[in-house]
């Protein structure tokens, strides 16, 4: 793991993960510029460099998400859990990223859904991460000492595809009209994917969807992993339902 | 339907319905608490006078009624759908819902689980509470026309006993313990009911494992019939993983 | 019930009901088009007009619906189940669309899917269609004496909103790509729901994103109320992912 | 990986993968005789030799197995990940399984189920399978820079036990009756299984029951990952609703 | 409501309903032979006389009822709850099964599952079985005031196809293997219903996958309503895995 | 694996693991209660010796664990699968499990369930029990030659937390209110873990909330992973249902 840019860690901060350089753009690239829109830091970690791909090289790659992150006003790393198209569950990558979560010291932290039909890569860092925030909390394991242990407020799902939803649980909905240029804009980063792939349109028509029931324009759908929890009735919101 | 007592309807008003006389104290009275002592209105509309329960009189269970309703701070009116054990789901005691909707006009709205397995009562009411939510906002509904049409703000439902908790279903959960012993004494009111069963045990054993699990004494869970939107991250608070 | 237009019987009619004159455009008007386009028959029973829509007259709604069925080369009859919004889940409403399907003999029909959480004359429909096509089955049943026992080849049901959708269940898909120009039209004919509500963009939207995920333009979902039966993998065609 | 037969991969190809000599047959053996028959090629992929199962020795079980895929009129080979009860989920072990995939270049791919209460192996090669089918795909992934990517039509799981089918998933069903007496043939070619176990009458109880159902003698239910995808409603034959 | 035969209560009797002569034998038949040969009585509601078959007139199905029923050694009674084909889910019709529950005061009740995709008369004696086992419960129904409140020790649901057996939800086996014939005779006195379905058939083909998956010949899945209680490990006997 | 204590195994004989040395004494400790209450031998098999958690040594962890099995009258060994936090599913794991077993030749096991959102380290046994219990009845595994194969009876899991019960699966409840003074003792035993975390009662509140559905003081809920058999009704004991 190389260096890393220094944070400010606070109760805000959003830490997301991605398997490729374009997972988090793709799949909540609107929900991350509402919060950096509104004065609070994002973090992303990459997991790959996107080198199995069908299009774009390494460098590329690498560019478009470092493009794609200082749109949407968060810094990045990349990480090395064994190369795109070969991340695997294991203890030794979960606490690597448990490592990152302590370093960073996040509220909220984004990640892929573990859900499994869907790219391998996606479903491996979703539920190393989902373990990883459980060690993060733990007072003993060795290889987290260097950091104090840290408890994340929650942990949210983003879908990169249609099939990575989890089937049965309803969403949270973010609405993302405001941002939907800038959103459009760091899609748009990564380049070398436009070319054979529908991916952006196919988020848009995921977000349209989405927005149109709740009577907005665009709207991301999160997963919680655990039950929220309010102090009252006020701050739900409002529902989603306009049909 | 007599006359009822006059609301001030605004964008706060919760809206609760109840099959029984005590179905709303025991299903939501902490989260009815916490709304009326922040200030915000709250009705009750109770579909039955209990007249088909082993123990308590239709007189006592109304007196019963009006004493939780007015330790939680909450108006309360009864109405006649066929009587305790015989509620039907039809589309002319839906429409009675509805109309009830229109009138105290709420932000939100809180009825039993439609959940199958449970009092018939109770999924009826839920089902017709959900689907009247709907006709509310309908314009050429004639049976409706005296009042103009309402749009909810959300539908939340309570459960009563963990067989009506919708299976797989997250749900969210209030933090109720600050006003425990307000919770308390409104079930406690329902005296009639205190005889042979143990109602008021089983909400607070649900409701310490829900608050054990979230780091806080006493949580009511809550299930959205819609999925919930926001404007931002940060209004979700925190999801409930202590564990 | 009025007389309604003779129709051809033969193992390839389609038979759609709807609960409202534009249920059956918004759901699958585009799957309509295919098969009439392909010369197949397509008949529509309308079971409302529409008369508790917040816009809209029942003659504008009738005129509207003619328009559609038209447009999509499907006759078109109005049946009465006791008004929009009063749809009522009965024996008798059963029988009648038993009788109907006895008379059409269709091969295929469409149905709104029997979801809880949508309009209840949706759900109301499509439980009895359910139902309506195994009785039309049955040789004893005194009130379709009529004609002849008929057993439809398949039941397919449509969605009007993502709510109606069954959770957990995976549609079928139908490619509309080549349609979408009809389609369109004919929802565009429920001029009086274009006003306020934004349900063909919904559909789009829906369409498109299933569409995207198939790798095709705009695809159309139906849900199977039974296992499909093939007398070899070739007829499967191909699947949907190409994410 | 020993040299393997060489294949006329075209777009009709059927590639069956297995963990142990006999899963194919059992599974999905019927299926495989009906494309056989029509003239279309099959080919298997058995991912053990049996070598940790009670009765039959590796080499008998071999035999077995050649026997079963000649009766059936299809080409095998065996490949090792790891050896029987010793199938190991991991990124190497995928590889492998992808670069047989962009080998044979198949239409329809058929696997196990991932379901996870099954024997281990089962889930380990349908997991497995599910994912190598992806990663075919991908243009980059060094190790299968060898031949040209490759995307499938489609991947079918079968299931071998009762518990292997995923829960409230609908099948397809193939009517397998015409192709009975070699079905059954192929399984009674594993005679070293025919001793201890009544796997074969496992499946024929369980496809009579899926035939009955559809009116036919014989079905075999297959799930499909991926939501089917057609012209028209006309391929999608009949339904299989007798009862 | 005829007059009925005297039973002997006593806290083993079972009590099975069935909404057409032959639902009882069919779909739990087995299960009835074991509880009649160990001595324990077992009483039939049948809620249709089936004439809204396509074979077998009234007076022969109630004949042939008569002789299922006297076949497994239990008592039967007709009940009208509007005829075959025109079952009703009504508060009425409830107290009706309420009230026969208070009379019969039965340890088991078993009916037909209440799933919705399978004839709409099983799933409506289901549902209302399922009420009906709680209202007999309540002390104040004044239609039921006639006899003591009477609580069931268990509600068992019985599948008569597989489409309506619950999906998800495990089932409890009973062995039948031993009452084989006399379940066979039972269904075959049904033989009216003989000419044109494979009924009988089906079920064995069900038991026999059920049986052979638990190392037995045939077994009857049945679905609790509610979870089975027990006061150690020990009575839970064994569990079915084989395979 | 050091030596373990010799025991006596028959057709009674429970056998429990778990993850960290209070795992089994939380999830399931009254019913060990109970069953060794009755004379029937239990043997505990510990994973780890709780070295990542915040409190507690893991010498401290050892010695509370001893003295939860012995209150609870069971014998205990502790394994090393990776240690705390990193438990990994393997191949080589699981045969380590089914190896014991084969020794221990339980007729019952208890495991944590499978379920994805807790501790991974519970997850991780929970899995592999269930293919350990499968691989030790097969008899061709060589590192499982030293002992003959053992089937055992059942497979049940037991949860820590709410989250780990499997959504949507209706549990058997034993009921333990006999035993709830020695179960508490055990749990109390794992003082080092009474400091930071409320387990302890928050098990209470679980077995609380199903007691009081169940009309007992506490029930522990459990999960069979395979359908029960019996050979008749009367085993069944009886529902849970009180409300």
């Amino acid at each position: 793991m190389k260096p890393t840019p220094k944070l400010q860690p606070d109760r805000t901060t959003i830490l997301a993960f991605g398997a490729h350089p374009d997972d988090i753009e793709f799949g909540c690239g609107g929900v991350i510029a509402l919060e950096t829109q509104a004065g609070r830091a994002a973090h992303f970690v990459v997991c790959s460099r996107g080198e199995a791909g069908t299009n774009g090289t390494p460098a590329q790659r690498t560019a478009e998400a470092r493009k794609g992150a200082a749109l949407l006003g968060a810094t990045l790393e990349f990480i090395d859990l064994g190369g795109d198209a070969h991340l695997e569950v294991s203890v030794a990558n979960t606490l690597k990223l448990a490592a990152i979560i302590r370093r960073v010291r996040p509220a909220v932290v984004l990640a892929p859904t573990p859900a499994g039909n869907q790219h391998p890569d996606h479903a491996a860092v979703g539920r190393m991460v989902r373990d990883a925030a459980r060690l993060a909390r733990y007072g003993g394991i060795k290889e987290l000492k260097r950091r104090p242990a840290h408890a994340i407020r929650q942990l949210l799902f983003y879908a990169v595809t249609l099939e990575a939803e989890p089937a049965g649980v309803p969403p949270v909905l973010i609405d993302v009209t405001d941002v939907a240029t800038l959103w459009w804009e760091a899609m748009a980063a990564h380049r070398s994917q436009a070319k054979t792939r529908g991916y952006a349109g196919l988020q848009v028509a995921r977000a349209t969807m989405h927005g149109q029931r709740a009577g907005v324009g665009l709207a991301t759908p999160l997963f919680p992993n655990d039950p929220l929890i309010f102090e009252s009735l006020q701050p739900l919101g409002r529902a989603a339902r306009q049909f």
